[in-house]
């Protein structure tokens, strides 16, 4: 038997909360957990799977007397603590409370009241993130400290609040980003991804997210889960779409259910973790995901390796874990009204499980969005998860979106290097031109950088005007944008590359004494504030621009160290002219003629000036040119 | 009008060759050329599009009286020297010959005696190569001279044999690869590719065959159109598959019509060409093929851009033009019973006449092959070529098989890098990988070079234990092989990096005097001698194993400096193991228990030797060790 973890606050209202109980001879079972916590009427699947977790509830036999609601199955699990109760949830059911009893021996009982919710939405209206979309991802802890009172959980393992520390806890939270919407949206961001906010309970580097320790709880450090709705609401209310970040590969090794498993094989490896041997990393051989030549060994060592030994492997092989992880994805979708979730680690996860995974919430919200982890700068890799690629084998994701690493360093690489027959601008000229392989290239998610990779103003050497024909570039491909916090003021991590505490180091001004204040612009260098009013022109622009969101995409071999980018709907058309020339440079136009420019004034996005688009245009300075015919 | 060429002989039989016709005020016309020069009863596909050239021919109205050939239409051409007939050939037609009569002005005609032949062979048996294949590549001109009489022919342009010229003419011939077909067959070789043998009548350079001059002349420098006949019949007799090497892109400059163009767009750019204007070349952006987003300029420069200044790039967009292609193709087919086609330069051609052209031939020969050349070290590109994938936009290229360049550099470059995560034998893991992406994986052909790029001993600095290992991996995958002739015996150009004439180096005992002897191996060292006799023993286990032909693959993730990769069928596993460990090594063969190879004998494919695959094998040395089931 176990000894429950007295530090844990209870996370629901309703549950039972047992101290110490540490040795009981009578057994006598007790309910701390049922989950999800509660569910809603009306879904298209009427089936849930309750998760109850109490000493000994294994024992007891449940029953539920409500009308609609049926109990069809019941499981025990290897841990006597443990029963999983399928129910069927008819669509006669009315949304309600309702006690489930739990028979035990010798006439003992114990009631569980579980509420059934009216759905707030419809299915519909989870709309999720397109091409249409800027997305700002944050690092929670580092972006703004909204609420100095929740710093420090004296309860929870780490304690410690150190903003000197890379891999210490810095204080920021849900409250701080509430506090900046008005920024973000009015530098013409349209939804937002918090890397994940649910509690990390680990005993150090709790700050980033990904070790999550209960699927059902927010970090109180991040603030509530009535903060989190509100951060939602506002949201909402202002138009903006929140991303939730999951993880459905591993949990923190200091996950509750870790020191009582359910199964013998509720997460990978799990006797090699009881018996304190030495536990297997996965190979990170991704490919074996793909390739039909894989041998059975590298394929197990992919999935079932832990992806770091804080982070136990979840096996989702096992279908109690595999609805556990659904359901609860589900629950916050609805919960929070989400409009999307971004997968971590999406290859490290049995595939078959992500798909159904993936399916059953597209199902359920059939114009949701969902943009799946693979680091991989291989289109072919990137496209096998795309819902909708004919893949040889038959396998579908139904995932709406990947992650672009492929063109993200084509970019980068094409603007560090010399223009040369094979080098510079094209690799993003043949970059952006394998968009063929890919079924729907405006759903993947283009970035400069992410939480994971060197501040792309460091990725760029510090050339800001490289940095600026990087973001223009990817701000009108056709794509979904993500933009990492800061990278608007030219944060960098230049001084240790690849040091992911340094990568998301602090926001100025997200902090009450810092001496600079990027929201209010005070304290900033003229390069970043230069750089912060281009971020919010262009995405200001990209916002309201139907050519950027769905318009027709020409592009121009390069040539003369130039590279023009275009993209038109019906009544405008932009134009993108990258250009690697350090002296002024006279550009004939005549070639660019199928793009019907001849004679039309543009603007340019940035300035606000106009020009005439004749036979030359004289291009100044090395840099981009932003030009609509939007006037 | 013109004057006709005096130099060139006429090259068929009932051809009336027009010496001095310098200027005639009758304008009376003469038949210089009628091509197809002969066609067949019996084909699926019953039109027939014949050009006639002669002096004023296209003022003439054919007529033919031949039961079961119908003209359907005639179209004059812009030059008064062509008449393009359009004839049906119903399926009642008989063999046998008939005349056309071309009835001029002023009651004069001309007779034409026309041939219709009886097909040798059945369309189904025209069996292409597939990956129970090795190709031998050879380039005529310098593997082996076997009529020296033929080595000079004082009518063409280019006259000198100089074999100190990397780039002049050295006087191999298609008598030289008849003379050692027991040299080749031996090898384990089952088929042979000779770059082209028709007549390069060009001034300098002409040795590499693509500068076409007449598509239905063999060079005579290389022989006649008997002995090209001799070759093939010889390598039917010995179960050898001959491939021709077809140009469909271009011609050479001296080709017969370029100084009476039948269209005004008979070749691209030729209004330039008569101009004397500055011809473009292709801007050689050849993912413009696949792109959705390239500009129409850059799609025009890429397929209607000149190959290199002297090479007319045809424009198969003219419909003459593309049945010209087309047949000429078909012709060489039935006259000589191909078993292939390998297609240059590829993408370079417009892509909707390619599908149709491999569409007509494979229409009328099921079982035939076709390889083309995109040069592209991008699966996704490569794979867009190739028959059955299922391309987004609907294109279809009805190509058998395409070359594998990216697998060619995979592994030059796993084998000249240092072990390490990303690097050395992981990019032929993971590259190989990426063959699920291939609708049929096992036709590509792969190489170890070929006679464009480095030889594979140059590439791989000289290392021959590196180039067994690139060898044998190649032998053993899923892929039709192709071997460059020379590379059994370590034939390199390392003095001169991309030399093409040095590339082309001739091989020694190929000539009378050579002091070396490789086809009796007298003279070669004995890296050499080793290398021939692996080349050999390898290709001989090749051409009788299932389980390379078309067994089922698994490869091992590399690891300790190690790569294994296995083929097996019902009977047979053949296991490959790369080992880059400069000393000996300890390979625990655990983790390949899914192999099944638990207990069994395995024999050495080079030595002969024996061993047990029990708990561990001792690696001695650096190198391949192949190993097989079959004793």
């Amino acid at each position: 038997m176990t000894v429950f973890k007295n530090k844990k606050t209870p996370h629901k209202p309703g549950f039972f909360f047992l101290g110490l109980l540490v040795f009981n001879i009578t057994m006598q079972a007790q309910i701390l957990r049922v989950e999800p916590p509660n569910w809603w009427v009306g879904f298209k699947n009427t089936e849930l799977q309750l998760l109850v977790y109490g000493e000994n509830i294994g024992a007891t036999i449940p029953e539920i007397n409500y009308s609609g609601v049926n109990i069809i199955k019941v499981h025990q699990a290897k841990s006597p603590n443990y029963l999983f109760i399928d129910l069927k949830i008819d669509n006669t059911a009315q949304a309600g409370t309702f006690n489930i009893k739990f028979q035990g021996k010798h006439n003992t009982s114990l009631e569980y009241t579980y509420e059934l919710k009216t759905r707030v939405k419809k299915a519909e209206d989870y709309v999720g993130f397109n091409s249409s979309d800027a997305m700002y991802l944050i690092t929670p802890d580092r972006f703004a400290n909204g609420d100095v009172k929740n710093d420090i959980q004296e309860n929870l393992n780490e304690t410690t609040l150190n903003r000197t520390d890379d891999y210490g806890r810095h204080g920021g939270d849900i409250r701080g980003i509430i506090n900046h919407l008005d920024y973000i949206q009015n530098l013409g961001f349209t939804s937002i991804w918090p890397t994940p906010l649910l509690i990390n309970d680990m005993n150090s580097s709790s700050y980033h997210g990904y070790a999550i320790t209960d699927f059902y709880q927010v970090d109180p450090r991040f603030g509530t889960l009535q903060d989190y709705k509100e951060l939602s609401q506002d949201m909402q209310n202002r138009g903006l779409k929140l991303i939730m970040d999951m993880v459905a590969n591993h949990c923190g090794s200091e996950h509750w259910w870790m020191k009582d498993l359910p199964f013998s094989d509720w997460v990978n490896q799990q006797a090699e973790y009881i018996a304190k041997a030495d536990l297997k990393n996965s190979n990170h051989r991704r490919t074996t995901n793909q390739d039909s030549y894989a041998s059975e060994i590298d394929k197990k060592e992919m999935t079932e390796g832990w992806f770091v030994p804080s982070m136990p492997d979840l096996n989702q092989k096992n279908p109690f874990m595999a609805s556990y992880i659904i359901q609860n994805n589900i629950w916050w979708i609805e919960t929070l009204g989400l409009s999307g979730i971004r997968q971590d680690t999406y290859p490290y996860s049995d595939k078959y499980f992500m798909s159904r995974w993936a399916k059953t919430i597209m199902d359920e919200y059939p114009n949701f969005s969902i943009v799946g982890e693979e680091w991989s700068t291989n289109p072919l890799l990137v496209r096998y998860w795309q819902t909708g690629t004919p893949n040889k084998e038959g396998y579908e994701s139904y995932l709406s979106s990947t992650m672009d690493f492929p063109m993200q360093e084509n970019i980068i690489n094409a603007l560090n290097e010399d223009e040369n027959w094979a080098t510079g601008f094209v690799k993003m000229y043949e970059g952006l031109a394998m968009d063929f392989a890919y079924t729907k290239p405006e759903n993947l998610l283009i970035f400069p950088d992410n939480h994971d990779m060197d501040r792309v103003f460091t990725q760029l050497n510090e050339d800001v005007v490289n940095t600026k024909m990087a973001l223009s570039y990817m701000f009108l491909m056709p794509r979904i944008v993500q933009v990492y916090y800061g990278t608007e003021i030219l944060m960098q991590n230049t001084k240790k590359p690849d040091d992911h505490g340094l990568i998301r180091s602090d926001f100025p001004g997200g902090w009450t004494a810092d001496p600079v204040n990027a929201f209010e612009g005070s304290g900033l260098t003229a390069a970043q504030k230069n750089m912060q009013q281009f971020v919010g022109s262009l995405l200001r622009y990209r916002k309201k621009s139907l050519a950027i969101h769905k318009g027709k995409t020409i592009h121009f071999a390069p040539k003369d160290n130039i590279y023009v980018l275009s993209r038109s709907a019906t009544e405008e058309t932009v134009v993108l002219i990258l250009n690697k020339n350090e002296t002024s440079f006279t550009l004939h136009l005549n070639r660019f003629k199928e793009l019907k420019l001849e004679g039309k004034t543009l603007k340019n996005i940035i300035t606000g000036k106009y020009l005439e688009w004749n036979s030359t245009l004289e291009l100044q300075e090395k840099g981009p040119l932003l030009l609509t015919t939007k006037l």
